[in-house]
């Protein structure tokens, strides 16, 4: 039988990283392509420890069914948290549980934008905003990123001349992939710009708690007075990936249309995943424990950073991140970015190719991301000494 | 500031049920509204232990990010669980892992359907199918459910009237809110109507393994050779609801495309329950389990049934399901279904309205929904009692 699928689902394929993640099941291949948490964030023991507690003491409440906006304690944890930390704060403004940061980003997305219309990103940008924007059968338009955040001229042309556009999606801090974080100025004029045209900005902040260096900048949400802001993110980079708990807050209107989106989608989030984030947030040191994944992920940085200072030549641009879990390296014009990552599979070290994160998925691009928090401190050296190699072979 | 949401959602609303389950925050109130499983089908003393053993060995895998398509030991399980006890296999389908039943419903629809197209369905229905359905923007076109099934001759009408069907949804066995397990006769007519007509059967199946009187009829998914079913089913009525599991199995083709959808949506699903299920059905017996469950529920049912038999006027006629969670109350024509439940919640007794479950969901309703896993034998007698009441004051 030949199926006929959804216009929207249609044209989309699985990810260039879902391809190169089927290679590295080859042991022998180091991969800087990774987007996930070292496994040494996961305070496993302390998990197990309050999992056990609940199977023993409140059992009915973590296997039941739980409402859609989530379990009410991790709200209000969440909340404490978003004004203590981010200053994000204000009445007419509600907080529900996804399931993961991802779900935030789709919700939204659902909620905003029929088929036809328009997402306005940064370019490059994170590949699974891209395809949750496109899964929605909305267009994705980027707007190019530069080192003190999105190119705000350019920001206001694009807005100007995209009438259809629904939501601006940014990464202001600790930029995936770019490892860039935005400045104060750029984050107040990327909010102003916002507020004239009428446009929802979603601000995704995975990484925000992931500073080892620089000092930490006000979030977008924190100067939303008009209702303009959706702040989503999760606990994936803190706690653990594999659980799927983020969550998403901005105007309670909004976010209620969320609520029906995320009803149909999966009805609630896992509950003792949930009530484990809670009890996490409230009995153990959750500042301690971040402050340990700081200390490792900026040693890691460091170290990649030394290597690539060492082992790319002069003509290799790379970002110098301050936090999050990526380093976006570029080439020079006559260099193809595609072919790079292939020699460099040949050499056994994987790296994504700049072109996966384009708003544009036929647009070119001269640069990689490479990963930090996966890979060994020994697979840094070596994986990285051989991406030297590559670019200098591909410049002869 | 005036927002402006995507015509799918604006005008969604929450659930009728989502609002009746706010008025049994007050505890005074006998609930038979609820779609929930009875705590007592938690098996917490078993998968306490399992959590543990996967804390203690294998934390990193529970805690990391997985695939999109699931954790494939589970799948296997799932597999072998599906060819042994439904006749379900075929090498041309696939099955992967969803965070609930209800998001493989919601991935078939948003793989299939475009916004203005049709999702045929029983008339009643389940409501959170109907929601995922209309979030896509897809029309909901009801059928009526007979005593055997739903009913071809309609539906034959219905399909060919409706050239932009893109999907039939049924649940053929243990119908939630109906409480009927349509006949072996009537699946395959349904069947050959959906093949003669090029349509794509959603088979809904999460009451499945609870029966507790009759013999199994088997599912349409188990008769299809043209690859036109898909069949999605979860854990929640089995093992637990709150940790959102379930999955879907059908075409390969259909279901790559429903991975791609999903990824967007939550990544993958929660890993240590995708995990503790895998070890659940590989090293505990998971038949006694449900055994337990059937009986349990088998019992409730039959005691609904005794008080429905003896505190209901001729006039109320309803359903006696073989297995699954519901009863399906019907009113005469000159009694209003809505003024029903109006009135027994005054007397403190919480049921569903028919109309909930209709595909329009301004047509009328002279039915309501009881569920019996949930509520205590003692309030079974004192509500039905009480429902009993209402019927006469109303027949007056």
């Amino acid at each position: 039988m030949e199926y006929i699928f959804s216009d929207k689902l249609a044209s989309m394929k699985p990810s260039a990283i879902r391809e190169i993640f089927k290679s590295l099941s080859d042991p022998t291949i180091i991969s800087f392509a990774a987007g996930n948490p070292s496994p040494l964030s996961f305070p496993s023991e302390e998990m197990a420890r309050i999992a056990a507690d609940i199977f023993a003491n409140n059992a009915t409440m973590a296997l039941q069914y739980g409402t859609t906006e989530g379990y009410a304690p991790l709200i209000e944890a969440v909340n404490a948290r978003l004004a203590d930390r981010f200053s994000i704060s204000g009445d007419d403004d509600q907080t529900i549980i996804t399931s993961g940061g991802q779900q935030g980003i789709e919700l939204a997305c659902k909620a905003l934008c029929n088929e036809g219309d328009a997402v306005i990103c940064e370019n490059p940008t994170f590949i699974g905003a891209l395809n949750a924007f496109r899964s929605n059968g909305a267009a994705t338009i980027g707007v190019p990123l530069c080192d003190d955040g999105i190119d705000t001229k350019k920001l206001e042309e694009t807005i100007s001349s995209t009438p259809n556009a629904k939501l601006l999606y940014v990464i202001p801090t600790f930029h995936n992939p770019a490892g860039i974080t935005s400045t104060a100025e750029n984050r107040k004029k990327v909010y102003e710009i916002a507020k004239k045209h009428g446009l929802i900005i979603l601000e995704d902040n995975p990484y925000g708690e992931l500073r080892f260096a620089g000092e930490d900048v006000p979030t977008i949400k924190s100067i939303d007075t008009e209702g303009i802001v959706l702040y989503c993110s999760s606990f994936s980079k803190i706690l653990s990936a594999g659980m799927r708990v983020g969550f998403i807050r901005g105007p309670r209107e909004i976010i209620q249309k969320m609520v029906i989106a995320k009803q149909v989608e999966d009805v609630h989030t896992n509950m003792l995943f949930q009530m484990l984030c809670h009890r996490f947030m409230t009995e153990c040191d959750l500042d301690a424990h971040i402050a340990g994944i700081r200390k490792l992920y900026g040693a890691k940085c460091a170290l990649m950073l030394e290597c690539l200072d060492r082992e790319m030549p002069d003509f290799v641009s790379f970002t110098r991140p301050e936090g999050g879990l990526f380093i976006w390296c570029t080439l020079p014009d006559d260099l193809d970015a595609a072919e790079f990552v292939r020699r460099a599979l040949e050499k056994k070290v994987a790296v994504v190719p700049g072109a996966t994160f384009n708003a544009d998925p036929a647009a070119p691009s001269k640069s990689f991301r490479l990963n930090y928090s996966m890979p060994s401190d020994e697979d840094i050296v070596k994986g990285i000494k051989a991406l030297g190699e590559v670019a200098r072979e591909m410049a002869k």
